[in-house]
């Protein structure tokens, strides 16, 4: 074969690799996970969320109801809710929206909530205010099993990834997740984004 | 010498250099630098800014007068305004106040303004357009020409950073600065100090 060609697949095959070895990243907006009593509290006995959106993640969606946060500082309208309904109440926001609010959040991994701050979600109607489930949402990467052993990495390890965009940047710290209900994604929020330089489409590589 | 002695000296010593490495940080808010024209017509003719506070760089200062910024989208009020005068407007906002003011803001190096974006600033009676001057800052990293030889870096090197945080991440593509008037310190806007768990006092170390 010539030597051009060679060089040709050679460089194929290492851009499609390098091409499987990027992660998506998906920057979250502030939004909230409701239980069942506390949909009945903001929303009636029953009600049924309205989902609107699909998410990235299986299973999970956006609904077209909100509610406003309620903090001692400020607050914050229009906050999407997640389904389906969680166990427990999970309100995620900034680092930026804690200041608005004027709450001292914690960085936490989802579903961590023990002594996080609390917070008061509020509708037009009525409001309900709980002792703990505000959190920051601790940066993380959804694996599928199979991504996972494809990126040699398990569950709760932590690793550095680094964004590729205008404003690059390696995040250390992050947490993997892997679940065979989980699609391959980085997850930031928004002031992670801003300082990443992401936008969508923005790829990230798992780093050592 | 014992052991033990030798061990307490290399800790010692190991810890001491390691400090000297480490560099400030420093989160800049939103501000602008005006010049004397833009002074005048904001504040009327050979008004005189009033200086409140020294900044970390000589010579340079906070001022007690205010504008808003106005964009398309919305407005940001009680922005500060930085002394002393210099021989263009520029307005440094980050990339969460873009999307408040509702303008695409380049990510641009203090004093590169070709083709950046325009802004309007307003007082209580009185508004002034520009049609360039407003960026993002780029990270940076203010080092004495001592410092610089220090840390074996040079003028307008770009280096990563490391900051040392409860949510750690390593800023790739930040850029040296190097003058007899600077004090080493590394500057970085708030919505990366958001996504970097910075506090007063936080550090960060240059990595190669």
């Amino acid at each position: 074969m010539a030597d051009e060609n060679v060089d040709y697949i050679v460089e194929e095959v290492m851009k499609r690799i390098s091409k499987r070895f990027q992660i998506t990243v998906e920057a979250s907006g502030r939004h909230l996970h409701l239980t069942r009593e506390g949909i009945n509290i903001l929303f009636g006995v029953g009600y049924k969320l309205t989902k609107v959106k699909e998410l990235s993640q299986p299973g999970q969606f956006a609904c077209s109801e909100r509610v406003s946060l309620i903090g001692p500082k400020g607050t914050i309208k229009n906050v999407v809710i997640l389904g389906p309904e969680r166990s427990k109440i999970q309100v995620e926001i900034s680092k930026s929206d804690a200041n608005i609010l004027g709450i001292k959040a914690p960085i936490r991994e989802s579903g961590k909530l023990e002594g996080s701050a609390g917070i008061t979600m509020a509708t037009e109607k009525t409001s309900l205010t709980i002792e703990e489930g505000l959190i920051i949402a601790k940066r993380h990467i959804h694996l599928s099993p199979q991504d996972a052993k494809l990126f040699n990495v398990c569950d709760k390890e932590i690793v550095k990834a680094k964004v590729y965009s205008e404003r690059p940047l390696i995040f250390d710290d992050v947490v993997i997740r892997v679940s065979s209900e989980y699609k391959t994604t980085m997850h930031i929020d928004y002031d992670e984004a801003n300082a990443c330089g992401y936008i969508k489409g923005s790829t990230a590589k798992i780093m050592r």
